[in-house]
């Protein structure tokens, strides 16, 4: 708005109707004087030619002009210029004719013949403040609507944008569930946007070992998804390396080591927690380290729960963080239950410790399914997360 | 809301303040008759204390009350029932008293005694009816609000959370300007969102060999950003081997085959354009390998205009693409610029070789200046871009 357009905003802008030429004269130099701008008109057909040029506040219409009703115009201008208002004015006091006006919409009724300004004004600048209300009114409200137009737009942009993400993300994942040999692994990851940081990986190592992992990068969304896709590269490489070699074995606390080394060298100003594994399934064995990995993984086997501690430290944070595998023998069928620390998030519970507990039950209700664990959590298709929720089952027979 | 919320709501609520026991009555079975949900009161006391628990649509309120004015109470009714609409009744037909209603914003006028129930009923239909929009526009007003607050709300999410992308992304660039001995290496990236698909690197490989790349990942944003991540990790991977092994060089062509192979391991469905450049700065050379960069980067030595191209094709798509390296001699001052084809996107021009004629004279009339080649293209700070735009430009004396 230039300065010239902002004054005549703020000057009342006012539609005289009166077919006397005396009264209008006398009217006009009243509502003048007092800075409002006017614009005349002595019959029904003029004033109605106005209104929709002139978009006026107010109307002030005499009841009786030579061409038409007052009323009618009165109609006229509560469709034309809706955030106008209408005060009538009248040399008879007719009741009837009152209540018409009013019913019709009319701000104010006054009776003629005006001895003094002050009447007129008075009921202009009301009228006035009321118009500007209701004009300001449906400005506030098609600047909502078009805020939230432009809001919607710029979220579907990004929403498309983190979709794309999440896809790739998922085609770097492997499949939520597949069997090697005995040995069945299935895994379920709740991201809190669309993107996640925690990332879930598991594959053939040689003929009889399966390797898989659980990580945590700090933080969510797509900073902590880039680390994911540097995980998975780098696992991709010492797979590819070991099976070229094909006689040494990968062990977890080397996959930890390369991945410290690499998170190190990048320098993204990001740490993960890890939890890794190994089964090899002829020897019936399980050797796994853990990089800072929390709630620590509960091994299901012969009616016993073993905790599967390890204190390694975060993955990304310390040279030489000298991971340890350790080894726990297989024996019947067993169940490894993991997941990442945004499962004790959403659990109510006094204590962290409490917290474990309860989801230890849970991995023991949930009957060796993922989806079971993660509606035993409470978590539906639908309901958002504080942090990502990964779930990794691992199960067989030894 | 349940069913007989919905019900009531459906109901017009209508408050009937008379102090004519007989007339009350009436009206009270006329409008229960007629469907309305009706509470009455004796006096102005009784049907002010109605009006806030109630909530009526409607109120019709006689003129005069044993312990109040009509006028009174109407005002009141606006006051803390702003959503309803106030029609008054009279016995008396005085003017003054109309237009006092009218002044107060009463709804309608009422002349009793009611002979029949046809006026009563449509004046409270048409006031229900007028009541309820009212309440309409102000719900969706309010509703407006909060849609406005929860977009704002999911959208500060998720820009934070690109932004957050984006510094990580930024963090493995390397410094946008910096001087290897003679050679100098300056370039900007515009994102079209706050991630890049598009993504320049430049590092020493030998004491007279610096190497570098810009990269243009398909697409844009989230997805195209994890592509420059897995670029970088095995960037950073071959320069350190062949820093170990040290006597072998590492050529653009080999550079492109590498990331071919990679890109294809990790299926992502994502491919890129790569322009790679290699300069010796002792033997007076520029060595390049080109995977389907377009535009083809300029190289201006001795008032000439050198076209980089090569057919190579993208990274990503196919196995064996067979790169070639390319070999310049360089003598004196050279500069070479190269940008992603996003630059063509903001140019005019009919055809695509006349954009590209327009761009290279912009590199020409850049003034050894990145900064200045995205002013001449029109990118401003806050301009939002079609396409990620780069710009590389690396010169230097041989």
């Amino acid at each position: 708005m230039n300065q010239l357009e902002q004054i005549r905003a703020q000057q009342t802008r006012v539609l005289l109707i009166e077919s006397d030429p005396t009264t209008r004269d006398m009217l006009q130099q009243w509502l003048t004087e007092d800075s409002a701008l006017v614009l005349s008109a002595g019959n029904g057909q003029h004033g109605i030619a106005l209104l929709t040029s002139f978009q006026p506040d107010v109307v002030v219409c005499d009841m009786r002009l030579p061409d038409r009703l007052g009323l009618e115009v009165l109609e006229i201008a509560q469709r034309v210029c809706p955030d106008s208002r209408v005060i009538m004015t009248s040399a008879v006091s007719d009741t009837v004719m009152v209540v018409q006006s009013l019913r019709l919409g009319a701000a104010d009724y006054l009776f003629k013949p005006f001895k003094q300004p002050v009447m007129l004004l008075h009921a202009v600048r009301r009228a006035a403040s009321d118009a500007r209300l209701m004009l300001e009114n449906r400005r506030y409200r098609e600047m909502l609507e078009e805020k939230n137009r432009e809001l919607n737009e710029s979220l579907r942009v990004l929403r498309e944008d983190q979709e794309a993400g999440r896809a790739v993300q998922l085609k770097i994942m492997p499949p939520p569930q597949k069997s090697y040999g005995a040995i069945d692994i299935n895994f379920r990851i709740k991201p809190s946007l669309y993107l996640s940081g925690d990332f879930v990986d598991h594959f053939t190592i040689s003929k009889n070992q399966v390797g898989f992992y659980l990580a945590d990068v700090s933080g969510h969304g797509a900073s902590s998804a880039f680390v994911t896709i540097l995980l998975k590269t780098m696992t991709n490489r010492l797979r590819k390396r070991y099976e070229d070699v094909s006689r040494r074995v990968l062990l977890p606390a080397e996959i930890l080591e390369r991945a410290n080394e690499e998170m190190l060298s990048m320098g993204l100003g990001k740490h993960l927690s890890v939890f890794c594994g190994l089964i090899d399934f002829e020897a019936g064995q399980l050797v796994y380290s853990s990089a800072a990995h929390y709630p620590p993984p509960r091994l299901f086997m012969a009616n016993h729960v073993h905790v599967l501690e390890d204190h390694g430290l975060p993955v990304g944070l310390f040279q030489n963080p000298g991971y340890q595998n350790r080894t726990v023998p297989l024996a019947g069928h067993f169940e490894l239950w993991a997941c990442s620390d945004g499962a004790l998030e959403v659990l109510d519970g006094a204590s962290l410790a409490l917290k474990e507990q309860k989801l230890v039950e849970i991995m023991e209700q949930a009957n060796h399914n993922v989806d079971n664990f993660l509606s035993l959590l409470g978590i539906t298709e639908q309901a958002s997360v504080p942090d990502d929720i990964a779930v990794l089952l691992v199960s067989g027979q030894c």
